[in-house]
């Protein structure tokens, strides 16, 4: 079914970029905490960033940034300090990293982009970040994606990238991906950050919408505790150096491209939920049925983001009660006389009343799903119809576990 | 302040009303799960009902029969099945119930409310129910308050009712409440109920319009998990016997009046936040300075349902940037260099930025406040203002603990 697949390397498998992560001294633990990514010419840029009013310095900074002009160089991204909460001063410290790296790289600054994750109210480590810009640029190479990647993280237990390769014209086309976050958000730990790199070329505008649905239909449709971030930040350029013809309407070579781009972006979302704090396995939500796709994932999200169905998915328990008094709350018109729910191949719910199931064996799906046993990895799998439309959506979360509370009510105690 | 005095009892306070509660065998525990309220008199009836689509059959009964004639003489409750998710046979033993009561009563079955709480899925044992309607009539009294207030509890681990009393016109003016939830909504244990009593005279348009707005002033303001439940109702009758002048428009008897049953509406759903599972302790959420009132208890809202939020008060840390990341999510628009946050008399941000302060005594306030040593019981009081405005809110919740988690996941299974 799918036009694309997978290959080595992330951000730096499209042609035309370099990537670097290296030790700035700016967490604490001395671990890898400052990155970068270049591209060797002008990309087109888009990006995707919180809807939350309290926002960290580089989020404005890259929107108003993007908004004057739509295309970067490089994108810098620092983790220890998340510099929001910050005021004035963080928007300065802003703008001078943004400064300093362009002098080094003998660019416009207006050519770079920012971001910042850890913790909030502290100003980057200016000083550190200073001296370790001219050696985060000296380490720039074309197979630098991974060490980016570890720069990024800051709770999370693992790595998060991919990259994919389809064809366009007969040349290879490729997107690659990074990303962080462990848990929509770690308590002072913010953020969801995510950088692209793509080596086709696209309009800048026909690329930002590209970008929106992806992001409507991946990163905004995790959820682990529903709390936003004041960092959330998901950037993506596009350079044009596959040398394929320049796409500036949708069309069968937009629609390849936009599916590849959302399904590095659906494979990264995923990646952050199952890396959701105390999480022992991921969550997927498909909804059909309803009157159109939006609507789809609104219901698919609320599931996902249910503590009640989270905590009996952590239980091993098939409770169709939660899963249907969530699907009701959603805040979507239906006819409860439609509702069907389905766990795996069990089908627990029909016309919005409940059927005689096995419940034993529905656990036992439950504990082998989590397990690993069928889709890819640890994944459980709901499926809900909410009537006939063709409106259809899918989301992501993870089980509610003792160790979600463990983490959240000591980690900065 | 307060214009209002407590009064011992709750909803056969008010003069005109008797109440019982009884075993009628409809829970497996044997406790007492069927309760009756009944006016001596026709009284105005309004009614707030779940949002939710997924809707238990008394539900949509109660909201047709307030529709086509606001006024009742009694509400019939049972615990242990909530006849949600039963499909038309439902519908049928919501109707067979009413039809039954008045039958006893000797009244018109459209002067029936009917109310159902307990595992989604079931229907209600009609046989039991039944046999059980003779004899709660049998035990009503003008002292049966209490016992109603057993009879609707599911897993609550107390009752939760109050009486308050006012004086209009030289004449003393009552309304009493009782109210069911442990947690916003128990697993399969549905729901919120309240069932309040008056006996003030009222036009029944007016009277819905109070209860409306006590309703988002209370009810609506609470949050143990966000999971909104099928069953979810409130009831309030009104019916005269104070013989007081009938009130028919806003002024100042109403205007008592109403505060006054928002007060009985805030005191049964803070009870209900308090008793929400696993909750070590009440957060009261007050926020100020919005453009309006709206605006405000939306803020409170998000901030009283933040998993982190809850998790950090349970942990005892004084985590503003926990507060200040729901805040700024809210869906709320504000300027993030006018936020300001308090816990307790501690102040944490301001402008929009982080305040140094005495990190182990605002702990150590957490843990005192959540040990009741501030206002009346065990209150954790967390005070956010975004601005200027006159717009001002508060919401209820209580912190996540593992036994939330432990309740939650090992349940059913």
């Amino acid at each position: 079914m799918t036009d694309w697949q997978e290959i080595s390397g992330n951000v730096t498998a499209p042609r035309g970029y370099r990537a670097a992560g290296i030790k700035a001294g700016l967490k604490p633990s001395g671990l890898p905490d400052l990155a970068l990514i270049v591209s060797d010419v002008e990309a087109i840029a888009a990006g995707v960033f919180t809807t939350s009013v309290v926002r960290a310095a580089p989020v404005d900074y890259c929107r108003q940034r993007l908004q004057s002009k739509p295309s970067a160089r490089a994108i810098l991204c620092n983790a220890g300090q998340a510099n929001a909460a910050t005021g004035s001063q963080g928007w300065i410290d802003a703008i001078e990293s943004a400064q300093q790296l362009a002098q080094v790289l003998n660019i416009p600054s207006d050519y770079v982009l920012v971001a910042s994750t850890g913790v909030i109210g502290q100003r980057i480590k200016m000083d550190a970040l200073k001296a370790g810009i001219p050696q985060v640029v000296a380490a720039l190479s074309e197979t630098g994606g991974d060490a980016a990647a570890q720069a990024i993280i800051t709770t999370d237990l693992v790595t998060k990238s991919i990259a994919l390769e389809t064809t366009i014209h007969d040349r290879p086309v490729r997107i690659g991906g990074i990303a962080k976050g462990s848990g929509m958000i770690h308590p002072n730990m913010a953020t969801m950050l995510s950088f692209v790199t793509c080596d086709a070329a696209v309009s800048p505008s026909l690329w930002q919408q590209m970008l929106s649905r992806a992001a409507d239909k991946s990163f905004n449709q995790i959820t682990v505790d529903g709390d936003t971030s004041t960092n959330d930040t998901l950037i993506a350029l596009a350079n044009g150096q596959s040398r394929t013809p320049a796409i500036t309407e949708m069309g069968a070579d937009a629609e390849k491209l936009e599916a590849m781009l959302t399904a590095v972006c659906q494979y990264l979302a995923k990646a952050i939920a199952r890396d959701g704090e105390g999480a022992t396995c991921l969550m997927e939500v498909v909804v059909s049925g309803a009157t159109d796709d939006k609507a789809a994932r609104q219901v698919a999200r609320t599931i996902a983001g249910s503590s009640l169905a989270k905590s009996a998915i952590f239980g091993r328990d098939p409770n169709w009660g939660r899963i249907a008094a969530a699907a009701g709350r959603a805040g979507v018109q239906f006819d409860q006389g439609d509702l069907q729910i389905s766990l795996g191949n069990f089908l627990l719910m029909e016309n919005g009343q409940p059927l005689a199931f096995d419940r034993a064996a529905a656990s036992a799906y439950l504990k082998a799903a989590a397990a690993g046993a069928y889709l890819k990895e640890d994944t459980v799998l709901i499926s809900v119809s909410i009537g006939n439309g063709s409106g259809f959506g899918k989301a992501w979360g993870c089980d509610l576990s003792y160790d979600y509370v463990k983490i959240n009510a000591e980690y900065t105690t």
